[in-house]
C-alpha cells in the first residue's frame, strides 16, 4: 500500500527528507511556488534538481503514477512539483505546458487574492472562473496539469470544478462544517468536487484544525469519517501542509509576497503572526502511523485506511497527469 | 534504416513538416535557439509546442534515440532542439539541465564570438574553455546534452573534445581541406573528434561548400569519402544547416544579434549578405535521396550509406542523451 502526502511546503533538508523515508512515505506534493513568476520558479526547479543529485538515494522527481510505484520498489520518495498560485504562468497560457514539461503537476488558480484566473478565499467579492481562466484550465486538462482550489473562494471553486473536464483537487483544507475557518470547504464543494470525481486531501495545518495546535487525533479521524459519509472514502486524502522548520519570516512570505506594503496576517493574527505549533501526534513526517491508527479506530476497514492514506491520490495521479484522451 | 538531419533552422511550416514525410526523414536537430535569453528560448519552445498540438500526425518531440525508432514505426518526424550558442542558459549553471528537461539535446558553446564557456571561430584570439565553460562541459556531461562546437575556434574545439567526458558533435561544418571556410574544420580537429567518438555532420549550406551554390553532388560526396578514410565511416552524418524560407532579416539576426550595432556579414559579405541560394541537388527535406544515390556512386556499401544517412547519428543519439552512466 503506497502513502501519498499531497501537500508539502517545509525548509527541506536531509533530516526531512530522511524523515519521510522513516515514515514510509512514497510520495510528497511539494509547493515550489507561492508567489514565484517563471524565472523565479525555474531557479527553485534548480535548487531542487541539486537535491536529487545530492540524495539520490533518499529522493527522485516524480512525474507519473507509477514513479509513486517505483518509489516504493526501490525505498525512495517521489517528489511531485506544484504551484500554490498561478504565478509562475504570467499571462502566458503557452508556459501551462513548459511547467508541466518541468514537472509540474498541480496549480492553485488563486492563492487567497483575485488572480488573472479566479478568486481568492479572503478577497470581498468573488467573480468566478476569469476568461483568461477558462483558457487556462482547458490546457491545464489538456496537458494534465491538474486544478487545485485550496485557497479558492466559493463560487470560483464551484466553476472550476463545472468548467474543468478534468476532475480537479483540493490538495489541503479540510470540511468547514467541522472548522468554519475561511480556507476550509462547504458542503457544496465537497459534494460537487466528490460528484465530479475529484479529492480532497486533510490539511493538518492548526489554522485549519478545530481547536488548532491543541486539535486531538480522535477530533480529526471522526471529521475524516464525517466527511467520508458526505464525499465517499475514495475521494478522500492526506494533504499535510506541513511546513517543518520554517522560520516565520517564511507565513509572511507565503501571505504577503510583493502584492501589498502592509502587513497581511491571513489565517493568523497580530498576537499570532508566526507559524502555530504542529500538533503533538503529527509533527513531522514519521507520524503518519498514527493517523493510520486513529482512522482505524474510527471503524475504517484496512482497505479504507490504505485508500486514504494513499491509495486514493495514487489513482488520482494515474488518471490526472498525462495528456487528456 | 533511420534518416537524420542532424540541423536545420526553417521558417517552418506544414509545408515543411510534410516535405520531411516525403523525404522519409525520420528526425531533424532543429535550432531553437541563437542569441536568445532563457525566458525568449522558453517562448520558441511554446511555439514548438504549437506546432506539435496542431500536427501531431507529421512531427512530435524527440527527447531519445528510442524516438527516432518511434517516429518511423509511426511515419511522423522527430524534432529534437538544440542551441546555437549558450545564451538560453544565461550565466546560470542550473539551466543546463533545466534546459535538458526541456528537451534540448545539443548546444554549441560559442556562436562565432567569445562567449562565457569559449572561443567563436571569428574571433582574433582563442583562449580555449574558460572556467565556466568546463564546469558547464561537465554538467552536460552529467545530464545528457551533448557539446556542439560547429562554430567554435580551432583551439576551443580541441579543448573541448579533450575535457568532455563524452564525445561531443560539430552537427554542420564541412572539412577544411576541401573548402577553407572559417567555419570549416582542420584534420587535427576532424582526427580528434573521430578518435574521441564524436560526430561530423556535414553542411549544406552553401557558404561551406567548395564552389558554393555551385557545388555539385559529386563534388560533395567525394568530399564525404576522403573524410570518412581519414574519421572513419561510422563517425559521420548529416546537419544540412537548411534555411528554408527564411526571409534575409533571419540571417542578419543570425550573424548580428544585438551584439553589435554594426553589420557583420559572417561568412557573407556587403555584395551577397542574404541567404545564398542551396545547390540544386539540395533544396530542401525531399531531397535526400540524391545524396544517398551520389554515396553509392563513390562506392560507399549499402551500410555505410545507411551509416551516413542516419544511423551514425542514431548511435550517437542512444549513447548521449540518457543522463552519465
Amino acid at each position: 500500500m503506497h502513502r501519498i502526502d499531497c501537500l508539502q511546503y517545509c525548509n527541506w533538508s536531509e533530516k526531512i527528507f530522511r524523515q519521510m523515508r522513516e515514515g514510509g512515505v512514497d510520495a510528497v506534493h511539494v509547493t515550489i511556488a507561492y508567489h514565484e513568476m517563471f524565472r523565479e520558479t525555474v531557479t527553485n526547479i534548480e535548487q531542487w534538481n541539486r537535491w536529487f543529485e545530492t540524495f539520490p538515494d533518499l529522493i527522485f522527481q516524480g512525474r507519473t503514477g507509477d514513479d509513486v510505484r517505483r518509489a516504493r520498489r526501490e525505498g525512495r520518495t517521489a517528489i511531485f512539483f506544484g504551484f500554490q498560485n498561478p504565478s509562475p504562468i504570467e499571462d502566458d497560457i503557452g508556459l501551462v505546458e513548459i511547467c508541466h514539461m518541468l514537472g509540474a503537476r498541480f496549480m492553485q488558480l488563486t492563492y487567497n487574492n483575485q488572480s488573472l484566473l479566479a478568486t481568492g478565499c479572503y478577497e470581498a467579492e468573488d467573480t468566478g472562473i476569469t476568461r483568461m481562466g477558462r483558457a487556462v484550465i482547458a490546457e491545464m486538462n489538456r496537458v494534465g496539469l491538474v486544478v487545485d482550489m485550496s485557497h479558492s473562494a466559493e463560487r470560483s471553486t464551484l466553476d472550476a470544478i463545472e468548467v474543468s473536464s478534468r476532475p480537479i483537487a483540493i490538495t489541503h483544507a479540510n470540511p468547514s462544517f467541522w472548522h468554519p475557518a475561511r480556507r476550509n470547504k462547504s458542503d457544496d464543494v465537497l459534494k460537487a468536487l466528490a460528484e465530479s470525481g475529484g479529492m480532497l486531501g486533510f490539511s493538518l495545518y492548526p489554522h485549519h484544525l478545530k481547536d488548532g495546535s491543541q486539535c486531538t487525533l480522535e477530533s480529526f479521524c471522526e471529521m475524516i469519517a464525517r466527511t467520508a459519509e458526505m464525499m465517499g472514502v475514495n475521494h478522500i486524502g492526506i494533504g499535510s501542509d506541513l511546513c517543518q522548520d520554517q522560520p516565520d519570516s517564511v507565513v509572511e512570505w507565503m501571505r504577503v509576497g510583493r502584492w501589498t506594503k502592509d502587513i497581511d496576517y491571513g489565517e493568523g493574527s497580530a498576537a499570532n503572526a508566526g507559524f502555530p505549533p504542529m500538533p503533538s501526534w503529527f509533527e513531522d513526517n514519521r507520524h503518519f502511523d498514527a493517523i493510520a491508527a486513529g482512522l482505524r479506530q474510527q471503524g475504517f476497514s484496512d482497505t479504507d485506511v490504505a485508500g486514504i492514506m494513499g491509495e486514493n491520490w495514487l489513482s488520482f495521479y494515474d488518471a490526472s497527469f498525462g495528456p487528456s484522451a
